[in-house]
């Protein structure tokens, strides 16, 4: 029997709501999600872009265990061919976004009240949300689906953006919070 | 033989140094265009969503003499694949933008100075700049080098956002400029 493969992101130890049964900081979780894995009948992957992102939240000891407990491996771009339509509509959303963003602008530039520490924040809020929330937007989100893709893996994730992405390429995903139990569920070897 | 086919953009009648030889308006570049391209051996191809934003700028009489001298047809999206690379470069193409935007609103959002006016105009100007030259920002762009790569025709236009998409599926294209001489080069039937 091959074993399953999983590829996961950085959400599941970044995200206090999905590392949750794993452990309270991002580093207590890697070493507790080593251990849960070790011995079971699984393949963890990660692109090596996740796992370098990875490196920013947790400890150096940290992530020298998670390195030797999972697999790194990047998806192949240039072999791997996406229907026209999933950038088509990548292209809509965007442009979308941009206008929003655009009329955001304008709205911040139109108050000329003094506080400009309150209104830059605020600013900042309403822009990453209006551009970023819900959308694959950065490299390292698609090769977490790609290399899904590629392998036929199952995609571990709580990032909403890739998610909608896995749906429109037919990707299986499981959230990012119920790894724990799946991971409990499976024999050890 | 079977003819030559080329797709065309709005460009080549709307923007002012691309219809310069066909004519001064764009309602007169497309009537001198359509008598240019009749009796040619040529097949001139446009998708619907980008004739339908041609109609926009020109005469209804001019676009009524268009429609028949040429032949509308979207492309396929469902059935055409393109490599991942593709939208992976899209993906950091578009972030990049997107922190720029960021950095302009801002700067923008700073500047307390009375005169809002003189500052949206600035606003407007330098995000569309940074969020939409160079890059292919709507479902019409993305429609035109698609249908030139299912016809596998010649794609004529000056968007340059549009040509580095073509590059990068490795479309055939031509300046729009260079349109009108290489139909006077072409026999009559």
């Amino acid at each position: 029997m091959t074993k399953e493969k999983y590829i996961v992101d950085t959400s599941l130890f970044v995200n206090p709501g999905s590392r949750k049964k794993f452990g309270k900081t991002p580093s207590s979780a890697v070493k507790a999600f080593v251990k849960k894995v070790n011995g079971r009948d699984v393949d963890i992957y990660m692109p090596p872009s996740v796992f370098k992102e990875l490196k920013n939240f947790v400890t150096e000891k940290a992530i020298g265990e998670l390195e030797i407990a999972i697999r790194k491996k990047a998806p192949n771009t240039y072999s791997i061919y996406l229907p026209a339509a999933v950038l088509y509509d990548f292209i809509d959303d965007v442009r979308a976004r941009i206008n929003k963003g655009m009329r955001l602008a304008e709205q911040f530039a139109r108050d000329n009240r003094p506080d400009n520490e309150e209104k830059l924040r605020k600013l900042r809020e309403k822009y990453r949300e209006a551009m970023r929330s819900g959308i694959i937007d950065s490299k390292e989100d698609f090769e977490l689906v790609l290399l899904a893709k590629e392998l036929d893996a199952t995609l571990v994730t709580s990032d909403e953006g890739v998610l909608k992405f896995a749906d429109q390429v037919g990707c299986e995903w499981l959230p990012a919070g119920q790894f724990y139990n799946l991971l409990t569920k499976k024999k050890k070897r």
